[in-house]
């Protein structure tokens, strides 16, 4: 079973190239740790890469569209009909996170994973189709079992195809009208804290809006009783198919120890999964933002993850693990192009006062 | 003057530039306001430029080097002979802001405002000294009042030059052992907070070092009395010549609607002199980041600029402005490349739940 074979692949990462890394970034032309996360996140990369890179990450976002039956339940602030025709914008190149990704150098590729229309075999678009949406978990399970499976191999396998094709780093991308009420549904249930915590505006919603999404949740919690226990449960119960995929890609990134650099709250959801299934992952993750979303916070807390930036983003799609890549990249610039004192010859710290 | 006629000649930002560009960034296809600070970061930039760039800002970060008299009191933890070394390592291209300003595209400028030992002119140095550093504050006034503003001026002139050259953006940067040390006497004039608020650890003192480097810093506020309202008596008495070339730039920077990205503490030094002069000057800064340096943070928040990145950075020479450049560079392409819903073809958001 695939799921399982990836599950066992992952390996500690080698926590003695941190200890090495962190020799030559201090044998740099700076004082020592000034370059503060610039530095954690160069070692970091390197202890999971397992050597040191002779040239900056292939970076790829692994963008995966699904649609939520949830909608019905009129959680959020856009119809349905946007899922796809985002697909359209993201094949055209006219959404943020291509333009971020171009920005930094990275590819894009969108994974049609269950979005509710048939949107054909379009040029650039992976159609790996679980089912057209899930089915409203406010009245029974989001998906069937065997859906939740294959959502998690599908994440996996696509994720093993960009590795195959070179790439040394993945981020999560996502995209999905209804995709942050899944999202708080498996943090409440994964953290165990409470639902209002987890809760947030996701693309907007006012005040009645954010009410009736937190009623709907603890619906679906109530109807569905998703065992903690059991990620694929929580996933079948009230996820969402490119929860899954992310999860998946998690996985398999890790399992071919290449970083993964995680979008917002909803990349976020699918972490909690991986880290379910393997806490070793967790090593693996890199977490690009906090954003907006009300649960996003709390929920790297839980993951013991501590993220890069804080600009106040809420879109998904992938547009902040853009912004991280970027500084893995510069990180991993400064590491290898910056002169040592010995080079340069530069007298370093004199002894302490006293 | 050269220094009065740059004051007067700053205009206010245009504020409805801010209200246009937000307009258009609330047609790109994304949740309104949902790139968070990055929409904010584009509808600033071309405010300051007063239009939309019809390509993206041409950057230079200006590298203001100088030493200071008060190491004398030994109130560094490494020797003044760094700040020479580290200028041949930058015009070498080995030290962590030359790695970063390629990152993101950007020039370096160094300008020899004062090192204390004569370096030549090497190709690619900008030689402008004041003096061979500073004079010991602690004993007495760091530099007389014309050489105040001289070195105001020369960081007009230096940034007049960069202006004439094609640049569009500016940055701060610097280098100079000690002035950590000016800086904190600087901000707790300026600011009026605690001195033990304002004083860190620099590039890395021990519990000993930091409780010198206070005493002596109280012991130059004593010793000078440097008048809070008089921006130019506190450069001269307790500052240093990168400081005042910074502040200068600011202004220059300013006068011609060009935006400035502050890097750390010392930078936000400078800032504080510069906006004393001229408190329009304010609406140009973009604050970079917020350092580990102790007074940094405290600093920003008295200027009112809130920092776009917090990576636990101490390093300055225009290492966290660099960072930032890149942001400024992709908020600007968002704002550009993205699609709006209507090109796109995307539905938007429905009314409100009530």
């Amino acid at each position: 079973m695939i799921l399982s074979d990836t599950i066992r692949a992952i390996v500690p990462i080698d926590t003695t190239l941190l200890a090495k890394a962190q020799a030559r970034l201090d044998r740099l032309t700076k004082p020592v740790g000034s370059l503060g996360r610039l530095e954690e996140l160069a070692a970091r990369v390197i202890a999971i890469l397992g050597a040191e890179p002779s040239q900056l990450p292939q970076s790829m976002v692994l963008t995966f569209v699904a649609d939520h039956g949830v909608t019905a339940e009129g959680i959020s602030a856009y119809p349905s009909s946007v899922t796809a025709q985002m697909v359209w914008n993201f094949l055209k190149g006219g959404a943020a996170v291509n333009v971020l990704a171009r920005h930094v150098g990275a590819q894009v590729r969108v994974v049609d994973i269950g979005v509710a229309e048939d949107l054909g075999r379009p040029e650039g678009l992976v159609v790996r189709k679980i089912g057209y949406g899930t089915k409203n978990m406010a009245r029974g399970p989001a998906m069937t079992c065997e859906e939740a499976i294959k959502a998690v191999e599908t994440g996996i396998k696509v994720a093993l195809d960009a590795v195959k094709e070179g790439m040394t780093l993945l981020a999560t991308g996502e995209m999905g009208i209804g995709n942050t009420t899944a999202s708080a549904a498996i943090a409440t249930v994964m953290t165990g804290q409470p639902l209002e915590r987890m809760t947030g505006r996701g693309t907007g919603l006012d005040d009645a809006g954010l009410a009736k999404k937190r009623q709907v949740i603890h619906q679906a919690l109530t109807v569905n009783r998703p065992d903690p226990h059991d990620p694929l449960d929580v996933l079948a119960k009230v996820g969402g198919f490119e929860i899954g995929g992310m999860a998946g890609m998690i996985l398999a990134a890790a399992a071919n120890r290449i970083p993964v650099v995680l979008d917002g709250f909803i990349a976020g959801a699918a972490a909690l999964l991986a880290v379910a299934w393997q806490p070793r992952c967790r090593d693996y993750l890199i977490a690009s933002h906090v954003s907006d979303e009300r649960g996003h916070a709390p929920l790297l807390q839980h993951l013991g993850l501590a993220p890069l930036l804080d600009l106040r983003l809420r879109l998904g799609e992938g547009t902040g693990a853009c912004l991280a890549i970027n500084l893995v990249q510069a990180a991993l610039k400064v590491y290898r192009e910056m002169a040592t004192f010995q080079e340069a010859g530069v007298d370093e710290a004199l002894p302490p006062t006293r």
